[in-house]
């Protein structure tokens, strides 16, 4: 259940409820930005300045601008690991581009209540995933553009203005035709072998060196959880904790744990996992059952 | 004198007073964000989600987010280093939280008319030193957490929200009740010694490689600085100087400084007295006043 | 043509335009910060607390904070590359102060309807070099300033509080008497040798290594790009390409672009162009137009 959500639950039935948050307004919509621009250049600053030029009632929030330089799959999970945190109508704009100024299309995603903005050359492939109904416009209609539209800079001059134009009020179609053919990546789901195993692979190493799988929680009921190995790089992690400073004694630093992201993340005690596993993204993990 | 006070003490009187700031309102309120997360991952944005969707009209501040994974002391330095230059009624959140998950209570700090959220593990040790009086609340009150509470991420389920729901007018016993005897780090305070001398430790060093000393401005009087000298690995600094670029002839380099987080700093001139001295955070440093 | 200014153009004729930004009013008013003081320290945060302390309805932009330490070239580049995204009054507060506390001055400067405020010591050149017009007052009217003054952090104590009272609508006057002799840098134009030839420097290196010179757009047509040449480090360039994804076939990765920031960039495809030519900032470059 999101916060959001709950608190306009628990309003029903008109009991007074000073402590409930404010409902949530249209006015100021937030804004959204992920980017591999890194935080060193003027680049995010433009796509604020343009965003604010068209809105000043806009509320920006940064999700992340340190995408590895064009990595879009990267890009892609960081955007799908943070979306739902966000109340409805929020308009995310995510720019990993290293197609820009070519034939690939700019295009604003419809779905789940959320609005997308960037290039159609995969990093919406985990929004269509996870939310199965979604609707795709192609950006044509210039005149929500900066001009002249620099070739090499699509986020400053396209989606920033389309986010904020969004923003005011315009209606997605005004942006342009409905198009049913985007570009995605591989499929974020692991493969279940013959064997039962199911195979995966690590899409995300964070900060603390968690290794984050695309295996969902639910592969895993609590049943399973004594018996289950997960097997990566030659070794075999036998342990399920449910947090990260579980004390118990334990010769075995290695555990696997439910993450925040909704994914069976590996985990080290007080160490980095990937650095002691060697662990990088793309690697396979397999999980047996028992 | 903080500009907040000074401002509304000149507004005393009646007088029109055009060039003075907006009154301090309650709406929108400030809450700020201290965090071990980096700014790679989506964690920092999935808080300011959760408090955008209980109150969409926050003002979120970032303190910062890089303080060294799971250094409860960092944190619980910046944070003093910061607080005081926000208004009155700021909420604070400070998650560096390597026991997430296990039994250290989750908190909310009312001091200095500033409140405090996050781990009770010794991050607001400094901010109980510094203010001499403070409540403390362990936050139990489930309905203001997000459904379900990840076992990794209470910044994101817990903290963050209480945040937001204290934003909307709750009240600090709303979320459960007083406790005194909250976890304390090691005092911040130098120790005197019997031959006067005051021995300190260096608490952070900042970017430009000062050496931030918790020793406090205060130890030294004006008359003093002819004839105090610092110590430190084996060296001795016997320059003290008002301000960085302060440009006397002189043969050292190294040099002590009123910094303005309210300590004695180690600076050096046009490089970082850190990597000169070869000092790392915890080092003794020791002041002979003369 | 700025988004701003095009967005109050459509409104003309009186037509309903219900897609149309809300009109750009001075309330709440655009701060934004460009400083050396990076992200994992307290100083933004101080910064911060001040501006919120006098305008609770300030709106805040980071630019960057990752400006190299003390490096006022750096800064003075960045400030020029981003302040037109912002619209009309924004407030630009830049902060790279090598010689904070002693004689330089803290200034006010008025230029292309926006305002830029720091120290005197050349950050501001390419503001004046692009403007033309301009007007500085130097900030000596010690009531706007947060008491008493830290001689390490006019940041905090001088540039902070008098953006905000700025923007709570004190007039540039009364800050301060007007003086007309700032520090510049040295030019950001590029000579015109007597062969015809222009010679230029590489101002910039941006995160994905592509590095920017001081030659502006216009001084190659659209006729000359088959023809012309830019040469660096004993390397000749004869690609003049429209975008970084330009695919034709080629054997020169190493290729000259229009940059989204005014000038022409040497870029390289999907590698750093400075990587591959061991370029630095400073470094000579010159265009032959053939």
């Amino acid at each position: 259940m999101k916060i959001g959500r709950g608190a306009r639950k628990t309003g029903r039935g008109g009991e007074a409820s000073p402590t409930l948050p404010v409902p949530i307004s249209s006015d100021p919509r937030l804004i959204t930005l992920l980017t591999d621009f890194g935080t060193s250049d003027y680049f995010v600053a433009a796509l604020k300045g343009v965003i604010f030029s068209v809105n000043p009632r806009a509320h920006i929030v940064d999700i992340t601008h340190e995408i590895p330089p064009q990595d879009i799959e990267a890009g892609a999970f960081a955007l799908l690991a943070s979306y739902r945190a966000f109340p409805p109508k929020t308009i995310h704009v995510a720019v990993v581009d290293p197609g820009v100024g070519s034939t690939r299309r700019p295009v604003l995603v419809v779905a789940g209540l959320h609005y997308f903005i960037g290039p159609d050359n995969g990093l919406f492939s985990y929004i269509y995933e996870t939310e199965g109904k979604f609707q795709i416009f192609e950006l044509t209609n210039n005149k929500f553009f900066q001009q002249p539209v620099s070739p090499t800079f699509h986020g400053r001059d396209i989606f920033a203005p389309v986010a904020a134009f969004l923003s005011t009020g315009v209606k997605p179609a005004d942006f342009g035709n409905e198009i049913n053919d985007p570009f995605r990546l591989a499929s974020l789901n692991p493969r279940t072998l013959k064997t039962g195993k199911v195979e995966g692979r690590i899409i995300h190493i964070d900060r603390f060196g968690n290794c984050i799988t695309n295996i969902a929680h639910e592969c895993l009921s609590k049943n399973d959880e004594s018996r289950a190995k997960l097997r990566i790089k030659g070794k075999t992690i036998r342990s399920f904790r449910r947090f990260f400073s579980d004390e118990r004694v334990s010769t075995e630093k290695l555990f696997a744990v439910c993450g925040s992201a909704g994914f069976l993340e590996i985990a080290c005690y007080r160490e980095s996992a990937a650095r002691v596993l060697g662990v990088r993204r793309g690697d396979v993990v397999t999980l047996e059952k028992g």
